[in-house]
């Protein structure tokens, strides 16, 4: 039997704390233990699920210890036993880890949040794992731009995609935040168009023609996403169906079914069991796409907790090089996580 | 002097009582009454105001004597007394008066949430003031495709529009609603594409090359609205500017200014002592709108609670035939309203 | 082995759902089948987690069919085959219901939003589970007042209360509403004082001296309770917290562990993996709990969607004869669920 | 005619605008000018509104200027121009401009966020106007703690208050903010018992025997407060409501009406004309208060944007010593902004 990857985590917050969960579910994986700074609730439901916990600094260990938190050692000790770190510290922070991460020799998997240009290599498992394995680095894209690639490249795959327009909804902030970091009552566009998704997802894949527009709306969960197509060449609604259903990770919702918003897909995630109610798949609504002539008109929504979440595992394997096909990786991610490719009538 | 128009307000609600303020600010109008089922807080602020009302029906009358409201009458008899009745009852319920103001050989104007085939005529002041003159009735189109037809035709008459693709976000419910009518923590994608205001825009221009999506966010006061539009020529920004400020009722706005949001727009309203808060104009930001080829992308809020005043305003001049030229009268009712075409450096 | 307790659901919603999935924990309890009029996504994944659905007529079962849900039956037909039905239809339509169940000589359980008076009893099971043994129906509480008798009765069994006075924040709606149900940047007061909630908490325990008022706030999941309360005696912090510690399912929490508010609670259930992310606890601030002189302040949060789950397990119990003592089935019921009495430095 | 007094405004911010508004509609008072740090909109509506503008200091001014913002000076030039000053500033911000404010020998009115022990005064017009005539600095406290005292020395004056306990739930943030400052789908208790409220009440009246808990909800405008009340002696309703209706800048409100929320009050508030929909008065529910033996509850909803504003009115008067008669400045302030004692069946 084959070593496991040994994988340690640095920021144990909203996707951290997630990443950890789909780590121990990878028979080829092993959690070796997470890092934080904080010393309340979130770090210690880590000790709870049995995870062992490292403070980023001493003092970060004494603070926690205070705090009846056991300590397992400290960060650089965790990156001593690892192969693999992934960063999920807040945006803008992992950017200063990358000499540490390099000088203990770890690979290091960085999230959307930090720049293309920190690692050179932007990371969407079904578009490009093949150019991130045995790499030092990567960066997984944010949530937004996943989700926008995973759609765009379905497009692509299979000829179809000339030019995309999109806006983007977002999620003002996390659920969990109370610390007044919310907008009230109102819509808030992005200041500048084109808004920085498109860009991004070009950073994956620069061929893609796609602008973006974007702003937060007065909710806390889930992206919503609406996208105008101009189509490389005629097609019907069924044959863009089967260039979707192809990618893995989008799942087919039907407004008829009764999911008619990003908070009925939430309720439908934890009505079928899911961990923490999360949703890895772009929510895409099957009776909702239109073709009118050559252009194409649909809306997803996005869970910004938890898309990224398989893309991160994946992106262990690819920089690891423990699995050099992105089909591999990709099957056995969604085998353990349950990704789907239907919420729908005959599958739910 | 010629004798004014006399106007009756059929509905004393969001509308009807922004109506009635914007009838009794035009020397050449004479607000005559307004009829209503209901004997709140909402039809005694019409006392306050020393506005006459008039109860739909006896038996309404007899309710509202009860609540110790002043009846000036039924609603039959303000029709006998006004040359134009403005109905602003709830949509679907207006289509059930016609008959009556036929009847009474009243002119008629319907809102938006009555069908074009209501009246055969869907009215926007710039776009077809002429057709409307004389007529027995026509429609103000909604606050979504007043918005819509305003900035389309604004490119259109500058020979600029090829073909507009809009994302046009609504607010769920009027912020004085306590009546559970809202959605909340979510957004809301209407089950349709295109969503019904890019037809209806074509109701009053059939020119328009236009689809429209639409969602309902979590906010309670305007709309944002997205717009992608292929060029019919090569422009820069300051042409289309340029064509944008040629049209009544845009104003321009500038997140450079802290204006960066609708309810940014509602705070300058009231800071500029507007009745009620209102925004009668487009209020499009101009360091935000951007051009990138033959493409252009901007954003924009509408005040929905307000934005169609105007608009029934000049329809009731149109329909009563006392002023037959569009900018006469659109001139007339800006100069009263105090619309203005910016809302910014030079001009707050 | 003793005979399992066979239990039929009808109304497979927000409480419905998780009835089902607690009777299906239950060592002691057999889940027949569910029964619902509706045909999407929620009825559908009861399919997908293996539990059989029955149509409330056979109007509805060509529905379900029509939709490919497979039917188990009708719910004459459900009815005959349990011993004890959980009524977890909409307000006053259970008690429609309670005839059909009779004639089916079934035992049956309501919820909170059916009057006291159709039952005769109404349940809490710490306060009164004794009386509810061997009944022929029982009434769970509401989500507010279940949790405003299991505190009050905490503090009456330490010979601690002389009054309760309470104001309660309610959540507006439930989070997976999409269908114009909530309220929307207000707060919006009961109209009547005292509110229902005190008089409710009465007819489980007539000797509580409590008054409520209430009001909905603008969030979708929990409740925020505060009280004032007029002791008995003088007591002291620890001696309070002891009667608190004593009752089961209130669990203790700490502003100061980060746990700040209702949506903490919420993201600490989905981090230790509770299914949907249930609290069954009262999540009442041990260190906002306050004395001074012989009053006692203090805060609790309540799940409103989960609370009463513990409760509906008890009452099966209760009224099928096979656990007599309410402590034996509140200790199985919460060892089967989780169910903890502190969220804490030490225990998470 | 007497000498006007000249004031000034430091912060032309939510209250800061107010205030100015309200001065300039003061026969006896003379509004000089404002200043502030900024140079967006917010100062540019001062500008169409002609009050001149100052910058707070003369890099400020710099920036004002090449905001297109005419400066009429810097705030020391300001200072020697005006008797009085109204801080304004954001809370803590006003604290270190008392030294200044007293260089220049200028009285000077702070706001609700600075400590009472600032300027050992804290003020509430009908509460102890007397005791501010002549001083040097007092502070207008905040929109809760105003609320607070003006309904329970209304009750003290009647000789029916024992003892009062209350739950303000308060408005997360301005209607205006979108600058992450919000809390989102939550409500978010503060973290002590008593919360600040009461004791603040007690530095203008300390006989008052008050307990408050607080919290914030999830919406941008107005407070709602709950108290029990423990009469001093048994009293009907009318008795109450008697005492209540003595007080001026309380207003009655009826659900019966329609008016049956804050959201409500505000709609009000726009359809009779208050400029910027300002509620001046705390707005009490007639029909939902109740008395029951010796206890009296109530709520009532407070414009937290607004209710201050005629203190600040009042204690210019009072500072400047020109009125020494609360009721001769009250009835002066109140007749200028309309402000009424019930919002009614008789009155609106």
């Amino acid at each position: 039997m084959p070593t496991k990857v040994r994988v340690g985590v640095n920021g144990y917050g909203v996707i951290g704390k997630r990443v950890a969960d789909a780590v121990r579910a990878q028979p080829d994986m092993e959690m070796v233990g997470v890092s934080d700074v904080i010393a309340d609730y979130r770090v210690k439901t880590a000790i709870a699920l049995d995870i062992p916990v490292y403070a980023v600094t001493a003092e970060h260990a004494r603070q926690m210890t205070a705090a009846n938190i056991p300590v397992a050692g400290v960060l650089p000790q965790l990156l001593e036993a690892v192969d693999v770190v992934v960063d999920c510290t807040p945006a803008k922070i992992g950017a200063a880890n990358l000499d540490l991460y390099r000088e203990h020799r770890v690979k290091a998997i960085f999230q959307g949040g930090e720049k293309h240009a920190l690692t050179g290599h932007s990371f969407v498992a079904h578009a490009n794992y093949a150019t991130a394995v045995g790499r030092a680095a990567t960066r997984v894209v944010s949530c937004n731009t996943t989700a926008t690639v995973r759609t765009l490249t379905a497009l692509k795959d299979a000829a179809l995609l000339a030019k995309a327009r999109g806006v983007l909804i977002r999620r003002a902030t996390d659920p969990w935040e109370s610390d007044h970091s919310g907008i009230m009552n109102t819509i808030l566009p992005e200041s500048r168009i084109p808004s920085h998704q498109g860009p991004d997802a070009q950073t994956v894949d620069p061929d893609l023609d796609v602008v973006t527009m974007a702003a937060k709306g007065s909710h806390t969960q889930n992206h919503l996403h609406f996208w105008t197509v101009e189509l490389a060449r005629r097609a019907g609604r069924d044959e863009i169906l089967e260039a979707l259903r192809a990618m893995p990770r989008i799942a087919l919702v039907r407004a008829a079914d009764g999911i008619v918003a990003p908070n009925s897909t939430i309720e439908l995630m934890r009505d079928i069991g899911r961990p923490r109610g999360d949703m890895y798949e772009v929510a895409l609504w099957e009776d909702i796409l239109t073709v009118e002539g050559t252009e194409l008109f649909y809306t997803y929504t996005v869970d910004n907790q938890a898309i990224v979440i398989p893309e991160n595992i994946d992106a262990i394997r690819a920089l690891s090089g423990t699995v050099t096909e992105a089909a591999d990786s990709i099957r056995r991610t969604d085998e353990t996580l349950g990704v789907r490719q239907d919420f729908g009538s005959k599958v739910v």
